[in-house]
């Protein structure tokens, strides 16, 4: 794997990719990019820069062998690693992104949610707990959390956003409409839902 | 108003200036950067490159005239226009941006939702009413609406779409994770937080 910034269009294409060389049965022990951009309609200029952002170059004629290249998929998107995440803040959307299925195929596992009006253990749809968000800090000093999602409202956010700092997580995902405090160690990416959508209607 | 690009990052600072401009009583008739960015904790060069991006430049010395920068930023957000946004797919994130009150301060206005699980009228939290997706096209004649936000799994989303354009929306947001078929006149932005999310875990 390469260690290059590699864009968020290529890495919204490797579950794609990674489906494919999995699901598909091949004839062959090697793959070229031309036959995988005819199956997944995609241009093969962007298949080859893809694949080589990720995988390094196929051999010419031979292409690539078909299991290194879902390995290096996979190691890509860290699908060999602990990717637990958690969300405070168990809302409407807290609860709707607690349930959602579309993390697995990136090696994301959203594996608990908290929230301050819990008062006892409860089970989301798709049977994940959310807590009590009192149980936050103890429950990060016992589990491996690489990322935490904050969906709270935004007078509590940098309250939430101190306890995951201090229990070691790392990267943050906000989508509180308010600005972090963070020490130059943590990542934060904020999502703001009503800005795409005013971006959106600007455009037209 | 100018009309060449402005980046979503001065868009997202509109609400703020506007806020604080409506908000806060001024002694005078004008305003200068120097005392927005003060207030405000941003950057002067910024501020003065945010404003002049949608109001024009301030005068030297005297700065802005409080009420036509108010009217600027009003007509840049198109807060004088309908901003009128359905939502098809009322599942819980449908649900959850549907009752989602941070809408308003860009002027935009979610004024029902459709879900094909829904038969007759329902109310959201919020009061907002959910129809049968039978009743989509009926609505979309009655009513103008500029956007469409697609919240329904992938391979109902084309289907969706079909019937929104059809009916004269120009704009959708596409939370399905899929790639649709448009005509060019009509702009889809793709919001997918799994992507965002798989994006900042390989940052860390």
């Amino acid at each position: 794997m390469k260690n290059f910034e590699v864009s968020r269009a290529t890495i919204g294409r490797i579950p794609m990719y990674l489906k494919y060389l999995k699901d598909t049965k091949h004839c062959t022990e090697n793959i070229s990019a031309t036959i995988i951009a005819k199956a997944l309609s995609l241009g093969e200029v962007q298949v080859r820069k893809d694949l080589s952002a990720v995988s390094g170059a196929g051999r010419p004629k031979t292409g690539y062998k078909i299991c290194d290249l879902v390995s290096s998929l996979e190691n890509f998107l860290k699908l060999d690693q602990n990717n637990n995440v958690v969300i405070v803040g168990a809302g409407k959307l807290g609860r709707a992104l607690l349930d959602y299925t579309g993390f697995y195929e990136y090696g994301l596992d959203i594996v608990a949610a908290f929230d301050k009006n819990v008062t006892k253990l409860e089970k989301s749809n798709s049977n994940k707990p959310i807590y009590s968000v009192d149980y936050l800090e103890e429950f990060l000093s016992k589990n491996t959390i690489k990322i935490g999602i904050i969906a709270v409202p935004a007078d509590c956010a940098q309250e939430v956003c101190d306890k995951l700092v201090l229990c070691g997580v790392r990267a943050i995902m906000c989508f509180a409409q308010c600005s972090l405090n963070v020490p130059k160690t943590v990542n934060v990416q904020y999502e703001n839902i009503a800005l795409s959508l005013a971006y959106l209607n600007k455009k037209n």
